[in-house]
């Protein structure tokens, strides 16, 4: 069985998104500029375009939350095929989580979303049995990320911190007070730092 | 000239300090653990004791906030020499920022308590005046860091960042929207991560 990773971009403030999410700006006022790195290719340093070419290995199925899926769309546009066009960037199966029932939406080149009405665990179940022994995805947004979390259902958290200060928006670790982690994989670059944490299990007792 | 260099260890969430600074936790509650990196000695890792050996290297002078020298004790208590006994770790003048009027403080080891009244830029003149071609430190608390940093006085922001979520207490970001960094000496270990960053000064125009 792989390990589940949460895997997420982050200002140094601790913002995931923006404010003011909405259809022409998924990512919220300011949001885009924490993902630069990851689209900057021979622009960027390049062990960040390295990583970014990179994403996806390792990767048997993905989870991501409404709002990264439809962010200010509503969930109810039943017409919505995500932000990612006809050959999403995922190429295995991506399970959504929604109050709102939808048949499975397959893509071009692998991907295919499943809608997922029954909570964090059944997703996960579902997309362990995906992956095999490959590992599982948590991609965000930020509340999924958190929901995961919360429930200690996440081995690892790997941070891409955006040196920036966006003073506002969709906050990553509201409700996660007491949690620890260890840092074990650190690489840096110019543009961003990035960091994979080991979740640290509290010990019981 | 040296360069200004802010120094700060950090939570996860942005703290560098928990919530209810009182004299008997001066850190607040849980703030103490930000710290436990530089004291931990042979029973943490080596390159956090390294660092934090060296700690005061290339410094010529400190600037520390009221809320660092007296946390909690009210700065009206002419009686207090600081939390750091006779010999405090610094060995240097030490310039606290203060609305009242106080006679020098010399202590043992070469560390003189300066009080300045009339501001952060006056502080640093003296404190530049004192390191000559060595850096000036600015120590905390996070209200003195954003002060300095929102003043452009800032070139440099070394943050420890310890993997925990503090929850609440005294945030480091607030007030600090739309600065960007640039981090370019990044020392990883497993109890904490040390990130220097450049302050990037915005582009006239």
């Amino acid at each position: 069985m792989g390990s589940v990773i949460c895997q997420l971009t982050v200002s140094l403030d601790g913002f995931v998104a923006g404010p003011d999410q909405r259809p022409d700006e998924p990512l919220g006022t300011g949001g885009e500029r924490l993902h630069e790195w990851a689209f900057a290719g021979d622009a960027g340093p390049a062990v960040d375009a390295d990583l970014a070419s990179r994403h996806g290995e390792g990767v048997g199925a993905y989870i991501m939350g409404r709002n990264m899926f439809a962010s200010g769309r509503g969930e109810w546009d039943l017409d919505w095929r995500g932000w990612w066009g006809e050959d999403p960037p995922y190429h295995v199966p991506v399970y959504v989580l929604t109050h709102y029932p939808r048949a499975s939406l397959p893509m071009d080149g692998g991907t295919v979303f499943h809608f997922v009405t029954d909570g964090i665990e059944s997703a996960l179940a579902q997309a362990r049995e995906a992956a095999g022994p490959a590992n599982v995805q948590v991609s965000g947004g930020a509340e999924t990320a958190r929901e995961y979390l919360r429930a200690e259902l996440v081995d690892q958290l790997y941070l891409h911190v955006t040196p920036l200060v966006l003073g506002a928006g969709e906050r990553l670790w509201d409700g996660l007070d007491e949690m620890t982690f260890e840092p074990f994989e650190v690489t840096p670059s110019p543009a961003v730092t990035h960091i994979r944490y080991r979740v640290v299990r509290p010990t019981p007792g």
